[in-house]
């Protein structure tokens, strides 16, 4: 990557317009999964279909993301439909879809002016050593989209998981500085990417991978593009956990915290997996 | 309401499909909120617009609803679009909308056949004493949804509202136990309904009545269609939070927890607030 060279997330989410009002987009190598591209470049790819619009109005402040079908390596089109614009709040639907697959992914996004109001953040990040301070997680012959990030974890890094579960389930909890690699300055993008880079929360418990697959996922904005600018390319903190694991699925929930303790976004998912060994 | 009289809830939510394939409801004053239905009801009838559709498989497992706009009294319409069935998983879109008033609301749900697995809940109910222990909430006069519901606070119960907000801000987390009233065996449209029943955290934190709306809602549920048969018309323990007052915005996240501690559902919805005092 040189100066004047595009970061690969933005190769990855780039979309042209066709003349037709359909955008279209490819997979990217850099960006590639087990089976499919990463969940985190496919959300993104959505959410710059909204910001990129010539109507859209104000920063996102949520996005949802269904994951209906693996997405196949290649291009892909998008549709995008403004479904409705406030005086304050404007809402869209995408679909992202492949004419050999049919639809693979759709979205609602919802955009607001933010204004300053009383603010008040109840939450907290939890304690972590400075980024500088822990040693990125290597991911060097992993998938290619774990090389894309640093994971700096915190609290309960992963350990060489085993070919069968553990008999006692393991904490769900991670805490983990997270960045883009190579380094990129933060913009509601990369946040919504970054939201998704958290491993499945049942590696952690049972100790070992086992088929997941992310159904659905939500994921809140809690800074205007301003305050997420003023990010820069710094590591997030970032937070998750889960609360229960039943009949094929799990939650997972998600925190992404600025170095200086701002909550920027919250994030939750659906996960199916399989897992028989109950 | 008579052995044989539908509930409120079922009238509020009920449809009537079209001959040409678009789904018929009308807003219920059972259920009025200050300047529309409660977002429960839309949410569920939103839901049940997949359920009841013939090629429904499985049981929902999530649910976002946006809210666009003000729903207006009287009938509304709901377009349903099958979006993809995989082997277990299955994806919908619809949208609601009046002639006068265009799309009000939309949804996607993903619905997905659970099977017995692996199981674990790491998450824990917060201790309350029976429900029959504590005195319900005086909802008599208030807005019509309230006088559906029963809310039995066992922690953070509502102080009478100030016209001014408080100076410092309490504590945004509630802890509640909620039954519809009267009671109706549990079911997915009425525990879709019961996730949108906690009063907006800012509220509890202003102590004041704010200006409020929620743009959007996600909703997971934890337990299939017998599950829920089983926990009949009990109350459940809601527990409810938010992590971040900021430009506008507020999370507001939800549990929903039978008597015997296992939890249904999750949700989280992002509000508009309309504060200047910052």
């Amino acid at each position: 990557v040189t100066d004047t060279a595009p970061h690969p997330f933005d190769v990855a989410t780039r979309l042209q317009a066709n003349s037709d009002g359909v955008l279209r987009g490819a997979t990217s190598e850099a960006y590639w999964n087990f089976t499919g591209p990463f969940g985190g470049t496919t959300a993104a790819t959505l959410l710059r279909a909204v910001l990129e619009h010539e109507k859209r109005a104000g920063d996102p402040v949520s996005i949802t993301v269904n994951f209906c079908a693996p997405i196949a390596r290649g291009d892909f089109q998008i549709a995008l439909r403004e479904i409705r614009t406030n005086r304050s709040t404007q809402h869209w639907y995408a679909e992202l879809s492949q004419p050999e697959v049919g639809i693979a992914a759709n979205a609602t996004i919802a955009c607001a002016a933010r204004r300053e109001t009383w603010a008040h953040q109840p939450a907290r990040p939890p304690p972590a050593p400075a980024p500088e301070m822990l040693a990125a997680l290597p991911t060097q012959g992993m998938m290619a989209w774990l090389q894309r990030y640093e994971f700096r974890f915190v609290h309960n890094q992963p350990k060489r998981f085993a070919a069968t579960p553990n008999p006692q389930p393991d904490s769900a909890l991670s805490h983990l500085w997270l960045s883009d690699a190579p380094p990129r300055p933060l913009d509601f993008l990369s946040l919504t990417a970054l939201a998704d880079t958290f491993f499945a929360r049942i590696f952690h418990v049972r100790g070992a991978l086992v088929p997941i697959g992310t159904v659905s996922m939500t994921t809140y904005f809690h800074a205007d593009a301003a305050g997420l600018s003023a990010v820069g390319s710094a590591p997030l903190l970032g937070v998750s956990d889960a609360k229960v694991f039943n009949k094929g699925y799990a939650d997972q929930t998600v925190e992404l915290w600025s170095r200086d303790g701002s909550l920027l976004a919250t994030s939750t998912q659906i996960v199916y997996f399989r897992d028989p060994a109950g």
